[in-house]
């Protein structure tokens, strides 16, 4: 609660503007060919079976930032692509994204994402897992379009860790001894392996030397790390609360993020003894989120994470220094800005 | 219930090594090959995060026929492929498979499966999403790995259109006005769509004529859908039970089989209004299944639904008649066999 943004308390349109603002850049010069992503993805999401498009529009047309498919038309911009196969891998990651939030959601028996009733909600839990392999499966033939084994292997892999990293998520959930080293093993397979590979194909389909798709990848791991661990940090944000976003969810479920892991090694036997019921017994009661909350004040644990997130940005940041200064450039860097300030 | 050894009613495992033998000729031709792919599956499912092989394992080791491997071995060995890329393909359509079974466990919400508890029951929903999310793009690693564009195309448009095929099945399940043609419509896209990909596939790597590939297609199409019908039409098979296994489950779903279909299509106004109860509104008593049989038997749907299995087996012999006769072509046409004579 540092930042004098904060302390002034600005409404909450203002905070959205600002923090969209730092996506502008990218969106000014990715803007036409997003378009073209999002045509694309329409066109491929239908089917003769008309629960398909209904379900998966749902979630797509609900307006997500579209993150990861600009990190692919930024990254193939930096390499200078000049041909069109890059809205197609957009699309795929797009897809693969979408599939993986289905299945989440189904998961953690969400009920809302994005302001919405999740999917599951609406339409139940079989439809969503099987809306969620149609979507995947779909990602996987417009990757065989692009007729590149190296972009095939490179997303096949990514998809790999992302369901293991899914899984060992599921098996840290509830374990009060989760290490911060776990847990960011955890973050670098189920959301930064996505980043990394939208990246790193965005060089490879430019037919890039080796070292410009290093050094995407190297930007979009640590990219994808800062994101999370932001993302982890808002749901114990009090301040969220004034962008009409539900806060606690990760608590009410028992999830082992870092704020929670820090305030654990931090804590007294008391406060272990808090953490132990309420997210590995999960037996809670009114007042014991406002209870963590303080905790996690008590040991800067939120700040920490934030921090954590920070460092990991600049290694962002760094990764790019290969490649001479540009409005990409900046564009890119500028998305780096985006994801951790989406605090304020 | 015309067939002589049904009215003589062998022993269980009488009946079960009879049932085996049809498969016998193939699996001497391929054996050390499936043996190769047990092992590579294997190897293949592990990961660092336990629970993966675990529940992926209770699955993989409980006893499948592995019979979609088999027909890529046999479909390869068919074209006189001398290479190694078989055995990854027969693992990859393995995974499509499992993964394909893990969730549907998780949509029917099923009990038993092979005569073991469903890793849904055993582990909970969530673990058997995400293992079988897992499975499914280790399988897309696999592929990969054969470098094929070719085969990365035909699996993934079979994965894509299983995954429609199983959403369509959701949206006709309890629809009591069904018809034969939109229940086949399922049965191609669920089913017969990996059978007939797991020939064709064979055909492809040994870089065989598009004739010879059309033709495996052709014969993994409509064994396919046999293989479906019979399963469909076993489960309404009083004898069944007498092999230990349960009859009834898609009665109890309202899953709306091809028997189902034309016993209502046959109907008088009480019979329909009895399978509008049970299917659709799916209020069942305890002697409800009884006279579903009972109704099924007086309509020969039963036998006719094995019936047309049986042309579709025909179909699938006469679709190999382009490869000159071998000992391969004769055991490939005698799973065909295999799959119509397991109601015995």
């Amino acid at each position: 609660m540092t930042n004098p943004e904060v302390r002034g308390r600005p409404s909450a349109q203002a905070i959205d503007e600002a923090k969209r603002a730092k996506l502008a850049p990218l969106l000014e010069l990715v803007g036409s060919d997003l378009q073209k992503v999002n045509e694309e993805i329409l066109r491929r999401m239908d089917s003769d079976v008309p629960l398909i498009p209904e379900l998966a529009g749902h979630l797509i047309a609900s307006g997500g930032k579209r993150i990861r498919p600009m990190l692919t038309l930024g990254a193939a911009r930096l390499c200078g692509y000049g041909g069109g196969r890059h809205i197609l891998l957009s699309a795929c990651v797009e897809f693969i994204h979408t599939a993986t939030l289905l299945h989440d959601d189904v998961v953690d028996e969400s009920d809302m994402r994005r302001g919405r009733a999740t999917a599951n909600t609406v339409w139940g839990n079989q439809p969503s897992v099987l809306v969620g392999d149609f979507l995947f499966s779909r990602s996987f033939q417009l990757m065989v379009e692009t007729r590149s084994i190296e972009v095939l292997r490179i997303l096949a892999n990514a998809a790999s860790v992302i369901a293991e990293g899914e899984v060992l998520q599921l098996t840290t959930q509830n374990d009060v001894e989760t290490t911060q080293e776990r847990y960011l093993q955890v973050v670098e397979a189920k959301t930064a392996a996505l980043f990394r590979a939208a990246c790193r194909v965005g060089a490879v389909i430019a037919n890039r030397p080796v070292e410009e798709a290093d050094a995407l990848e190297d930007f979009g791991l640590n990219l994808g790390v800062a994101f999370q661990l932001v993302d982890d940090a808002l749901d114990y944000a009090a301040e969220q609360q004034e962008l009409g976003k539900t806060i606690g969810d990760d608590f009410r479920e028992g999830k082992m993020t870092l704020p929670v892991v820090l305030a654990m090694q931090r804590g007294n036997a008391e406060e272990r003894a808090f953490w132990t019921r309420t997210m590995a017994d999960l037996e809670q009661e009114e007042a014991d989120l406002g209870r963590a909350i303080e905790l996690l004040e008590r040991h800067n644990a939120v700040a920490d994470a934030i921090a954590l997130a920070g460092r990991y940005g600049e290694r962002a940041i760094a990764a790019l220094d290969i490649f001479p200064e540009s409005d990409t450039r900046n564009a890119m860097q500028s998305v780096v800005e985006f994801c951790i300030e989406r605090r304020h």
